[in-house]
């Protein structure tokens, strides 16, 4: 699975988005490494290993992991599958991350049209952000002008390390049934 | 840890609440089997395996889970801990299982309400549940009894067997800061 964004102008900017492998994995860990040990953006744990890293991050099917490459560089990483399992899992899930050296250049917003593309492709009913930091307002604005609302927000339920306890939105798209409108995923 | 509800009239039945050991878990797992096959109110796998039951349910430190039981016989039970690891960890999660046979004499209430103290007892700043199945209306109502809130309801996110899909409640809890403001768990 491979989108190579030039010249269609639907995945700007000009990155590939494949599959992640695990040859990928020393560019992608520090990127993880960075996002939390700033500690801004991610309820993980800022003392994560590299194992762990890896156990939360690379999914097993049906979800899937993928990387955002310029170059050969991996400039971001996102990973999708079901939100919840049993009686939960038509709905999905995503979660992105982008190196602090390609922020602004919409490296996010390409894998979140990825993901949702993904998820839409796949069956499944919407996709649901279980936690977005309420002061991470670039990523709010991308996942609304993308479809998502904010379902609600949990206050004070992050402990930001300037900005103190900030709220967690709980954000949700819900896709156009397309064809069958009972559809399951797989 | 323990509460003998009898006399106090806190912890209503009279039930005694109490720290899971392994000795519980064969009264336990049938209780979870129970629930998880039922798949009308957890968003858990309905075939869900033995192993997977104990990874899932009985918490490690800092988290906890305990029954309630009458008499030598569980009739209920409930975890709790952080609802999210790093910078989330200073809001707590619970969720609670009562036997079929069981219900309506309020064990639920009394679960929660332990839960309840146990958290505030830790110095988190309120309890979270992520996914309450709107249709599960006396739990809603217990919940909301108790001092939970409806944060925000994701559509459809919840098949249930009877009724198609409902929605999923997330609901929240703040606790009144007990002295410091600022307190953080443990």
């Amino acid at each position: 699975m491979s989108v190579v964004a030039a010249g269609t102008g639907d995945y700007r900017p000009c990155v590939q988005i494949r599959t992640f492998t695990d040859d990928d994995w020393p560019q992608v860990w520090p990127i993880i490494r960075q996002v939390v040990q700033a500690a801004d953006t991610f309820t993980y744990d800022p003392a994560m290993t590299a194992e762990e890293a890896y156990d939360i991050w690379v999914e097993k099917p049906p979800g899937s992991t993928v990387v955002a490459v310029e170059d050969g560089r991996v400039l971001g990483t996102a990973k999708m599958g079901p939100n919840r399992p049993g009686p939960g899992s038509h709905v999905s899930t995503a979660s992105f991350m982008v190196s602090a050296e390609a922020r602004g250049r919409g490296v996010g917003t390409a894998l979140c049209r990825f993901a949702l593309d993904w998820a839409r492709g796949r069956g499944y009913a919407g996709m649901q952000f279980n936690a977005v930091v309420e002061s991470n307002k670039a990523a709010v604005a991308v996942y609304q002008k993308l479809g998502f609302r904010v379902i609600g927000t949990v206050p004070g339920a992050f402990a930001h390390p300037e900005l103190g306890r900030v709220g967690l939105h709980i954000m949700y798209h819900e896709f156009e049934p397309a064809g069958a409108p009972e559809s399951h995923p797989r």
